[in-house]
């Protein structure tokens, strides 16, 4: 083990402080959160995030060798304190204080020429926006935006939906849909909006090969309240995805993952048939 | 109006027992659950399920129309009886007592010849099992089953998630998951398992061609446990979901999209060639 694990009480400002991370104000004065479980985690020590380490004396001998293998500090808490920092209802007592893993949109335009970009627009719900941010490491996206009004990614039921993907992707905060969108299309990727009714269909072979393959930005609307009007002007084409059911839509994570999945795949055609 | 809404006390047996339908042992006692919301309830209205209607004194204006069309006995009840039946943190107000949606998996099978399944096996979670329900139908699924020791789909998150879907398609119980699959495979329905590990790949379009075409059930295991080795033997192949990125798995609806949606459209691909 490269440090110890050391007790601390309950009472201690650093265990009140984490407790209150719960707290997207807190969150936001503090530049923290609270990744809880092994996935997150590990997901936090690798990217470098971690501030330190929180472990129920129960979940100690589980977590043994994640904690040999941390080069932070880790403290034992209470039961009592593991509940607090919770989440979840059978919580498995392992938590990490960490640094905000979200960057600026700028930044990552700068280092990357991106492919393919999700941009959720007005998330409210933070279930969904991890779910989101999962699937978009999964189709192998460059970067997940948070556009306009968003919930805080660094909710925790956002980190949870994740399973790690957070840590995996950047993913930036922008207040300015449009602003976002517009720096987007300057670094050459087309904007596509998922519609009910838009003019091109998803699983359409000719506008597959045409225009899925290009270096795509992806704008995914609210659940419940769709794209707003000036984002959709921004976009190059709106497309629906077919609903062969009696489904009067599909939600969030279901539409960003086959937006983002059939984009991956046609990217990827496009460059083996050119090889 | 067909029938005039009567008010109805928070005391009444058939209050309280609607009450008591968010447990699942009550649920299966009396062969009904509770549906709320003005998407359940037409769902379930149109499906010809609802036993009667509950709704706060509040919310009546709103669903004036609802009220109207529907030919069931309505009860005005209290904002606290309102409270108390909901599922959810800003209810609606609107409910319905519903007889449950379930069918035996063999009434599917002898009534339509199907060509695309979702099989859920194990699914825990009720949440996870809505959004499958409701992207299985938006994709045009024939049916699904819920296999082994699955979630009661009558629990409101369950019918939430779906968005109405639950009323759209057969749902199928089956306790026996091996069972089940054997009725899928003699029906004539090709079984494809999904897994980390698996020898043909979704994207691949060779498969694609040769047998996503083909009439099938695609057997969805436990997120956290997989497939049990019993039903992953009885499988034709065992697909995997190309991971781009650097996240370890999707989750169980994201899956269910991509497989779901490959299959309908290489369906939909070959009937439109073959024309």
């Amino acid at each position: 083990m490269k440090r110890p694990v050391e007790p601390i009480s309950d009472r201690n400002p650093r265990v009140v402080s984490a407790v209150k991370l719960s707290d997207a104000a807190h969150r936001r004065r503090t530049g923290l959160f609270v990744a809880e479980g092994p996935n997150a985690v590990s997901g936090a020590l690798d990217a470098g995030l971690v501030e330190e380490i929180f472990i129920a004396e129960s979940a100690e001998p589980r977590f043994a060798r994640l904690l040999a293998d941390a080069d932070v500090p880790a403290h034992r808490i209470s039961e009592r304190a593991a509940r607090q920092l919770s989440d979840t209802v059978t919580s498995p007592g392992l938590f990490a204080v960490c640094r905000h893993f979200t960057v600026r949109l700028d930044d990552v335009l700068a280092e990357t020429s991106p492919r393919l970009v999700a941009v959720l627009v007005e998330a409210s719900d933070p279930g969904n926006a991890g779910t989101v941010i999962r699937v978009a490491d999964a189709a192998g996206a460059d970067a997940v935006v948070l556009a306009g009004d968003s919930v805080d990614p660094h909710n925790s039921k956002c980190v949870r939906a994740s399973a790690g993907s957070v840590f995996h992707l950047p993913v930036a905060r922008e207040r300015d849909a449009v602003a976002a969108v517009g720096a987007l299309r300057g670094s050459g990727l087309q904007l596509l909006a998922t519609a009910a009714a838009g003019d091109a269909e998803l699983s359409d072979p000719a506008f597959a090969q045409d225009a899925l393959a290009q270096p795509t930005a992806w704008l995914l609307g609210n659940e419940a309240h769709g794209l707003p009007a000036a984002l959709h002007e921004q976009a190059d084409r709106s497309v629906r995805i077919p609903i062969y059911g009696r489904a009067e839509s599909l939600n969030l994570a279901t539409a960003a993952a086959l937006c983002l999945y059939e984009s991956a795949k046609c990217q990827r055609l496009r460059i083996r048939s050119s090889e």
